[in-house]
């Protein structure tokens, strides 16, 4: 019998976190507020605890992982490669298809990665409670869990209230771990009852429930609370880099030299850049890799995006960020894959778009939902609607490399389980799922608010 | 840092299943008719294929597992064997506690270990399509998993009514992995059919629903249909035995010389007879070992039924089994563990019982559901509220650990996770689930049923 799921052993799991800030040819450019200069560690310490805002603007290459955190992680750790034979056989590729299963984490997905570390560092520069919002349920879940293991210390999250009614399962799921789920727009801060005074019936939105829990971080008058982040920063993308790490390691394991595409979906591009990272960096030293963040074509922000300074939220509240953005006003039409309704890309993935080491591709949700059915019948998991993107593109990457009669190696991240998302599956089996094409005039209405703000650098190559 | 997840490689899956029937003390009683004479394999080859009919009164110690099932259970097996360290210091216990982990499947329980076989066995036999019964789903999802994954071979599930308008992300499961999942009782049988022109608007049963698909099974004038079980059966029993016998090798991997405590959740048995089998084997030959089966209170047929002839189905399709029962008319009131709501236990672990070699426990669905929550916030997993009452039971043992000083070793089946059972967790969170007492009457009543059955051979020790 050949081997399927190639384990590492506890032992193996990196000791170091990847940081691609040191390799990245161009520097980055730093974040700025809406006066264009640059904004300052210190600046954002109300929001956030020291020891974050170190990695956040660090340049060292490698920074060691605590102890504590990877005792945290072999809750799930190292998760297993996946050879996906079944799909190589059904497609009649010459190619193999590997995947790094993420979704065993206990909250399902690869967001505990960070929601550990960043509970962690928090508690560790003393602080007490942490608040943050969530959408569909994944970030809260994975901070809940990361909050419940740490222990210590308290968790917040203000959930959008469409998804809290919609969706009280993965409230639920947060209330097991202990945390205090809201729906937002609450009563319990100013910008949420400025809200509810004027919209006492709104859905809310990702915009109104960072809102509140960003108020609520920086008025704790203890200066015991902050605000965490569950992607696009990149602190968050450095702590996902041990999920590249640990493949790498694994594919030597399969005996495979080296890889020739590696993809993965990208929302806000912590999936994306925790898988793709650490093959940047080979890619930089000089070898060929096709890298592929992919993204809803329903909120294509890398492949119909600018690359322009933008607020990381719909409420202003961060400073400017330089990102592939479609405005930080975009409300995306509905579509089941919530963590790709994002409407910006990290600027470290947005940077390495820039420098041409990676190059997006956007699907639509029939043809991924098409590609997730293919994959539970042959392969036997039900992937989440984020996760169907990737396999999207490696059924499109395994079918060229049939047609080219090359023996590739293609590598992707099953970010998450569809358990939570089945009723998206529900929909597209009964017919009534519908794909969505954003119109010239569109975007550029939703990029108006830009406009005004401080130019991000282009690329010295002038490429972009 | 200490070892938490034993992994076995893939080349280490058992190659063969055991068979307790060979080494019971006292052999196995045949299944009768209600005349009390027995069952022949070729009365039950209308409804199963004859290579499981073989496997069903098998007494041969070792089966062989053909190849072709190994490789589809390596998708997910072997199963990690974990030690739960955070449970054992949060209880200060010198006890050493492992869990099996089945819960790592697709469908996200071990059912599958024996869909996968019943399946592959029945296409071997020329059979083209299975049809099952499924109350909550668990099983219902498994066996369409296993037919999608073998190819070739339909899978119909008659979905208790009530479950399928309530529970729509199992249907939904069934769905993604191809089979046909129906509302029972439908129009597609003479026993539905009857039933919804008595009680147009009947919320359903699991008996109405075997009824059903047994009537398609048998009514085929192809021949080509057969009918399939999750539980109970010998051979659905002997297909969970990889589960103990991985477990076996991996306590040897993780140090440990024997086992004080196994402990698995019994509602119909195969989850714990897939665990506990290579242990009571042990036991058989002298081991000291404390083997316990776990069932829900509101369901106590081990602990307060007796050892007795019935039907293993609401509907008196089966021949009489020699079982614990409630007498098969038993309707439990409703508890989330709607896996632990069978009105009988496996002839096989009720001869284990009946032998002294195990000795059940029943808990309440309160403590159990504290059990989890506890677990959850210390572990970091969501179990499925069968799981919690294994998980309420280790608890207990490794307090009594505690209290004697001693190094126990306790070993339990996470039979499942809990992902698609968190309306369960919402409910006990917000206070809204009670506990519920079976009276001495309401037992009395229950039984009347059977009382004019065959009698079942107590053991000749004259204990039972």
């Amino acid at each position: 019998m050949s081997v399927k799921k190639i384990f590492l052993n506890e032992e193996d799991i990196p000791r170091q976190w990847y940081n691609i800030a040191a390799d990245l040819p161009t520097p980055m450019q730093p974040p700025v507020g809406p006066d264009g200069n640059p904004i300052t560690p210190e600046m954002l310490s109300p929001v956030f605890p020291a020891n974050l805002i170190e990695q956040e603007v660090s340049r060292q290459r490698w920074i060691d992982i605590p102890t504590e955190i990877l005792e945290i992680l072999k809750i799930w750790r190292p998760t297993p490669l996946i050879r996906a034979y079944n799909l190589e056989k059904h497609l009649k590729t010459p190619a193999r298809i590997y995947f790094k299963d993420e979704s065993v984490s206990p909250p399902g997905s690869h967001k505990p990665n960070t929601a550990v570390a960043q509970a962690w560092y928090n508690k560790k520069f003393g602080i007490k409670k942490l608040t943050t919002e969530t959408g569909a349920g994944q970030w809260g879940s994975a901070l809940a869990f990361a909050c419940s293991l740490i222990g210590g210390i308290e968790c917040k999250v203000y959930m959008v209230r469409i998804s809290f009614d919609q969706k009280p399962f993965r409230k639920a799921m947060m209330q097991v771990w202990g945390a205090n789920c809201v729906a937002s727009p609450s009563k319990e801060t100013n910008a949420g009852r400025a809200i509810l005074k004027k919209m006492p019936d709104t859905p809310g939105s990702l915009g109104i429930a960072i809102s509140e829990a960003i108020e609520e971080a920086v008025t704790d008058k203890s200066g015991k609370t902050r605000y965490s982040l569950g992607s696009v920063l990149n602190h968050v993308l450095l702590h996902q880099t041990i999920i590249g790490l640990e493949a790498k390691k694994q594919l030597k394991m399969a005996g495979e030299k080296g890889v020739d595409v590696v993809a993965a979906c990208a929302g806000g591009g912590s999936n994306f850049g925790g898988l793709a990272f650490p093959f940047v960096l080979d890619k930089i030293n000089g070898e060929k890799i096709d890298i592929i963040p992919v993204e809803s074509a329903t909120c294509p922000k890398m492949t119909r995006g600018p690359f322009a300074y933008d607020f990381g939220d719909t409420a202003q509240m961060t400073p400017l960020l330089p990102m592939f953005t479609l405005g930080h006003a975009y409300v995306p039409p509905p579509i089941h894959a919530g963590g790709l309704r994002y409407h910006g890309m990290a600027p470290l993935v947005s940077q390495c778009i820039v420098e041409g080491l990676v190059a997006p591709r956007a699907y639509n949700q029939l043809k991924c939902y098409e590609s997730a059915l293919l994959w539970a019948r042959v392969e036997g998991s039900i992937c989440a609607p984020e996760t169907s993107h990737a396999i999207a593109c490696v059924i499109e990457e395994a079918l060229k490399a049939k047609e080219e009669g090359k023996e590739k190696v293609i590598l992707f991240n099953y970010s998450g389980h569809g358990l939570l998302d089945l009723g998206g599956y529900e929909k597209y089996l009964s017919g009534k799922l519908t794909d969505y094409s954003l119109s010239e005039n569109e975007l550029c209405d939703s990029l108006k608010v830009i406009k005004d703000f401080p130019k991000a650098k282009k690329h010295k190559s002038g490429k972009w």
